[in-house]
């Protein structure tokens, strides 16, 4: 984890920029700790719970990465009262007449970046839009305040390789710089250009505009990234430790305590070049059994088989034995969990305890 | 919810056999209150955390119907000390010995039912396996006991209609009784006679030679159940409360801020006669917005679109607008929330939360 951490805060910050790193995958105190400079900010976060943990941990500059609603501005306003500069992001004149008039009514300028839509892949403002000039007067024009524009290559999570990654990471990055500069042009200030998503963060070549640059998953990594190609299995900084609970030695099958409850659904590798089924099956100490995986899960029941097509001897793993599954995904594995336990790389230094603030 | 815990306990309690509900898809002492006879049992889990939660809300028989492995016996061991009536189950010799073996070492007679395999989906014993004997012979001529035998028509989520249950229903009765016989006839006591799926239960007509049956989603229901007729969608006792946040008008996209993080990854009804995607969607009363369904999730965003091939007009949900959707799979979904929002029927009573106990 923590050489995730350093290799995307090295690469972002040799070019000048701020890396915003993003909490929703980790959800942890003690890890915003170690993923933020100085332990204090820029963070992103996905839901205001977040917010508010991360304030209790000394966080001061948030923005808030989901669309606002009218009825989450109080508890936004409060969080800014508590010391904290948390901004919000948009994508209508309604949410900005909102954000406004919660801004007045509250005495309190509530900063907003509008959310963009680079690639089509979920929210935000098209480029050509008239209403992200109007937007940003409507909050300026009201009590609140335009902060800048986001937003997010969604889409680089299903393509593979660098080549392509840094492709989306230039669309991304002409977006938020073309919005900012049609911002600017009317007169608007527009301080924040905000871009990123973990495989065009680890791609992008050219910053040039961008103010700052956001990224999540990479905390962890998982078979979804690796399997695009923006980290190595050996990256992988989260596993379910589980134990073998029986077999079905006619069909093939290990049968673990580690289901869809420990693992969750997630299927992201299913469309991708390797399915890693519900998992890669290490043993205890982390070495990857290249011919297993978790072929399926039922609540609290992993099965672990061949790959398919695999005609390896299964290796002897009696009632008992200890696995270890890396995760599809690590934001959705992690979050079926209320803490981390933590294995250092000191030799037999005790395993530390680091809980999550799953919740809204 | 209580019409779906009652309209069970009817059916079951009138052919004079037990029910044992699971927890697995509540996990709430004050659902267990409510569903359990008497409020102290029986009662089925799924971890040894849910015993632990069951003992202190005072429930004095459970089954802890997932294979024991060695290292969780100390723990059963806690719990019965403690005045719970726990047994586990298991299909293999290797885990009668680590019990009875358990038992002798710590001076308590842990009771085992032997886990059959009864259509081949998951765990248990085959029913011509010789092991099915030497099992009970293990376990009752070590320190432990045989308690009985336990299978579970897994199989019955895939099949559609109450025909096809009540043959599964029949194939899961005859496999336990013919394993009870089994066992009997080689001099073994064989008290407990274990059956049940939610579509078995509701479905099976004839009970001869069975002591308890086992259900746990129809306490909430959801869209598999009704996909495969064990319910109406009425009947769904479980719903996410969402907020619109945003639009994609060109794409005829409603976005709510209730993603996989609240409904779970869980896809159970995509290969159903009807899939229903991430969710059915709801005004927030829980009227059916028939046309509309989740269509695709994103951590923390629901995008809501008519359903393939539909043609009505999207209603007018303005940012803020608040919706209800129903969820896939119930256990899926309620593990991502740390407790319920209880609705009663009594006009303005306030809202009870109740928490729920996730982990393990």
């Amino acid at each position: 984890m923590m050489r995730n951490i350093h290799r995307l805060a090295g690469r972002i910050g040799s070019k000048g920029v701020a890396l915003r790193p993003h909490l929703k995958t980790s959800k942890s105190k003690e890890i915003a700790k170690r993923l933020l400079t100085g332990g204090t900010g820029p963070a992103t976060v996905s839901t205001l719970n977040e917010a508010e943990m991360l304030l209790e941990a000394g966080v001061r500059d948030i923005i808030y990465a989901v669309g606002v609603t009218p009825q989450k501005l109080d508890r936004v306003s409060s969080i800014r009262s508590a010391g904290c500069d948390l901004a919000v992001i948009l994508d209508s004149e309604e949410q900005a007449r909102a954000v406004a008039e919660a801004s007045a009514r509250l005495g309190q300028s509530i900063p907003a970046l509008i959310e963009l839509d680079c690639d089509g892949h979920r929210s935000g403002i098209g480029l050509n839009d008239p209403a992200l000039v109007s937007i940003g007067r409507i909050l300026n024009n009201g009590s609140a305040q335009l902060r800048g524009v986001l937003t997010h290559a969604g889409q680089s999570y299903g393509v593979y390789g660098r080549a392509a990654h840094a492709e989306l990471a230039e669309q991304e990055r002409q977006a938020a710089v073309k919005a900012a500069d049609a911002l600017r042009n009317a007169g608007l200030l527009c301080p924040v250009v905000s871009i990123g998503s973990s495989p065009t963060a680890h791609a992008i070549k050219n910053l040039d505009g961008v103010t700052e640059v956001r990224a999540g998953v990479y905390t962890f990594f998982d078979l979804v990234q690796a399997g695009i190609g923006v980290c190595e299995i050996d990256d992988i900084a989260l596993s379910v430790l589980t134990t073998v609970i029986g077999h079905q030695r006619d069909k093939g099958w290990i049968i673990t305590d580690a289901g869809w409850m420990a693992m969750s659904r997630d299927r992201g590798t299913a469309e991708q070049k390797v399915d890693q089924g519900y998992g890669v099956v290490c043993d205890e100490l982390g070495a990857v059994l290249s011919n297993l995986i978790v072929l399926k899960v039922n609540q609290e029941h992993g099965i672990i088989a061949q790959r398919p097509g695999g005609d390896a001897q299964l290796p002897n793993l009696p009632v008992g034995s200890r696995l270890r599954i890396l995760p599809n995904h690590a934001c959705a594995t992690a979050a079926q969990f209320d803490c981390y336990n933590v294995i250092t790389t000191e030799p037999g230094a005790p395993l530390e305890q680091w809980s999550r603030f799953n919740g809204w």
